[in-house]
């Protein structure tokens, strides 16, 4: 292991399980719940990733509200006022994977820890606060506050400026490949955690330096 | 319809089929074919999206090919050097929507048309010469002569960098809605060719100014 100062994670599907909404769609839309879930997640990212690349950003809560909008017209659905409220107030109380507490509280023993979320303040602040874990973190950071998404590099670049080290001292964590892909790009070492256990990992010229199915492993690697 | 000079085609989805590769797919690997040919345009896009995002281009061949060989590891289906060239071959070869050469030679006795393609010269050129359509064209671009991808501003703009005319003269014809999304936030007119009857356009702030279900529509708005 390199010299290691800072853990920082991703949130949306690392420390955050954003399938857990399908529970509340099933609720909402029998037999379709996973399948708009999934759709709104897809659409959700792809969303994230074209406005980065034209050059119009919106904040990941409109861009969370229009992909759920798609998502229930492409499905043919109806999506009223009151299921819309109830599916995005569902972002908020989104399921934690079941190690992240334990596998925080021992890490933050070790290292300064840290969110780089391309959701909004608004969407992340009380999911962290919800599941009790503000005090492992030193630093909840949202990419709105520069409104460049990951993976740009400015999105990366804004997180480092907020710890005095260098950019390899700092271990970036995520189970979104595209996000390992843009960290190890710009120069993070980097744990991919395999969540849903793709046999491969992307081939876009980066490689992830730890690929973990979990976070106790990440704990295994950094503290033992 | 406002004034029009020229008239600029997106290729794959739009005048080529990219998923008539999956009889190919499924000759070499029976009941995986359309699984084969979907992860693969899936993350071939993907690939594109995120290299422009983090600013490290790879040219679309290479493109095609390492999405090709991540959707063989993940499906766990073995890609040998003889099937890996028959698909990469078949993208030469990829079959027209059959309205098209009737349709572009209507066009093309009213308008400038060209082609601009993610795709290399090398990639582009030998599928329009294989189906006759070089006489109907006046230009065959690849942004792969400037690197930036569709649907950054940069590719559309080295396109109209290559006409006599101003943005909102050109007519962008794409079937995929991220490309519309970034012609039309560049200025272009546009019209989205809804080929997979999607009940709704994309919620990223930019409208087609015309929808059609194939290209004998747009014969009918803008030659008549």
């Amino acid at each position: 292991m390199k010299h290691l100062t800072t853990i920082v994670f991703d949130a949306y599907g690392t420390l955050f399980d954003v399938h857990s909404v399908s529970e509340k769609s099933e609720e909402l839309f029998p037999t379709r719940g996973r399948q708009i879930s999934e759709l709104w997640r897809t659409k959700q990212l792809e969303y994230a990733f074209i406005q980065q690349i034209i050059g119009r950003y919106q904040p990941f809560d409109e861009i969370t509200r229009n992909s759920l909008r798609f998502t229930c017209e492409q499905l043919g659905v109806t999506l009223t006022e009151e299921k819309e409220k109830v599916l995005l107030d569902s972002y908020l109380t989104l399921s934690l994977y079941e190690e992240v507490p334990n596998a925080l509280k021992q890490l933050a023993n070790h290292y300064h820890l840290a969110i780089l979320t391309n959701g909004t303040l608004n969407m992340i602040q009380p999911l962290v606060e919800y599941h009790h874990l503000t005090p492992y973190f030193t630093q909840v950071m949202s990419i709105d506050d520069v409104k460049q998404y990951k993976p740009s590099p400015a999105a990366y670049s804004y997180a480092l400026d907020r710890f005095n080290c260098k950019r390899e001292d700092i271990l970036f964590v995520s189970s979104n490949t595209w996000d390992i892909t843009g960290a190890s790009s710009f120069g993070f070492q980097t744990a991919w955690v395999n969540r849903k256990s793709q046999s491969v990992f992307d081939r876009m010229g980066q490689q992830p330096d730890h690929i973990i199915s979990n976070l106790n492993e990440l704990v295994r690697i950094v503290c033992y």
